[in-house]
């Protein structure tokens, strides 16, 4: 038994749809959740600055003495790739290799569609840890670098012209392409679901990347028997680098509910200091 | 005389806008350009977090030697106001000013529309500043956040649909509240300039904030005799805070041509150590 808390971190709000997961399956465990607010996006910048901005996320989780560090964050899980030791000691997933692996077990015609971040999507790492388990899938990857600041600014409805638009435009290689499964690689994207369900159709199984992760984490920490042995419900502690106002006012789009904890915010000389 | 160069600062490449005027202007002066691509965007953050980034950007400039700063960041100069006194005993200007003074010569019928980034419509600068000059002026605000992306994206060519769509859904109030003058508080706006055109008809003029300060910088050094004594060809420094070369391949577009001299990167921990 452990009764550390779990520590998600993220460019920003996206990784929220994982922690919502995470309580949904462990109600009585407590998160920490981090958003680096102040630097999102990462998705757009260059390998070398999501890496560092990365190894100051994980350090800030590791100063929180948490039992497990998830990187809900398609754009780091991408650069860290399937290196499990990320986070030196403390157990460390991303999202990429449970997405992937929850894929591989759902494609039945074998073509498997990535959407994701401008940098996700140029790493390749999604079509990488797919060959590795399953390498007669086929793969491909579409970058979609508006669905963030679509998610971002309110342009996210089923019925917004404009997220309709950018849907259509960027899905049109992957839906004529005739993939049966579509991984949402970014933890924003689940806020465009609907919208995208609607262009790709009933057919195609779309794989939420941070609900993937929180599955994932479940099953680790009930299998080396580091659940929490309290019976009552956790609670969630959020850090932002930016106002946390802000985020007060931006959370309940991804966590489904207003956030009841409070927000405390990390001074960037705090976390730039860190790693 | 002053053979310093002159300093220019954004988040990202939006003021470029500004060195492309600068340069038409005084061509043989030098230029120090740096723009902030590692915490680009500003105009989503907090006031507190633009400022303290604005702070950092100005103490990089004055690192170099500049004989004048210019803030070529509708956000920042927004946060910063009417200050003078910004960048300390250095000649300093935003956009903010330059522009506004334009748009009050410019208007007939009285009233003005604005657009820039949430953070600067929230501050409402640019209606206190108006006012200011003329008080009677009618002021429409309206915060364009979706403008930056779509530019950093590549949808903002004339006949983009995404492009058309979006201005149609920003500007329809500001169309219909029939101002004459349009001012582009944020310096990436140029370059959606064309479809904004076409949608506000050509009875509109707009005003780009990056070209206005820029003019107002170079009346203001040719005044206090601070022009550059050379009589060839200036150069223009080139730093960015993410990788180099990201800003290679996107600054063509906002400079109107490619850069010839060579970009460096400025480290996040001497940038947050300056201030």
């Amino acid at each position: 038994m452990n009764n550390s808390a779990i520590g998600v971190f993220d460019s920003g709000m996206g990784g929220l749809t994982c922690v919502k997961e995470l309580n949904k399956l462990m109600p009585n465990e407590d998160i920490i959740y981090f958003g680096d607010t102040a630097r999102i996006p990462y998705g757009t910048r260059s390998k070398e600055t999501i890496l560092k901005y990365a190894e100051q996320d994980i350090a800030l989780m590791k100063k929180h003495d948490v039992k497990m560090i998830i990187a809900a964050c398609g754009t780091v899980s991408s650069m860290v790739g399937m290196n499990k030791n990320a986070a030196g000691d403390i157990p460390f997933t991303g999202v990429l290799l449970p997405t992937v692996q929850t894929a591989c077990s759902k494609t039945k015609n074998g073509k498997i569609g990535v959407i994701g971040t401008a940098a996700t999507i140029k790493s390749g790492s999604y079509g990488k840890a797919i060959r590795t388990i399953k390498p007669d899938i086929s793969i491909i990857g579409v970058p979609c670098p508006l669905f963030v600041p679509l998610v971002e600014n309110g342009f996210a409805d089923r019925d917004n012209p404009v997220a309709k638009l950018v849907v259509e435009q960027y899905l049109e290689p992957i839906k004529k392409d005739g993939v049966d499964t579509l991984i949402l690689g970014c933890t924003h994207y689940p806020i465009l679901h609907d919208a995208i369900a609607d262009y790709m159709g009933e057919n195609v199984e779309l794989i939420s990347s941070g609900s993937e992760a929180a599955k994932y984490a479940c099953a680790f920490l009930t299998g080396k028997d580091m659940l929490t042995e309290r019976t009552v419900e956790g609670t969630i502690s959020f850090y932002s680098s930016d106002s946390t106002d802000l985020f007060y006012e931006n959370a309940h789009a991804f966590l489904g509910e207003q956030i009841h904890g409070t927000v405390k915010q990390v001074a960037m000389e705090e976390l730039t200091a860190l790693a």
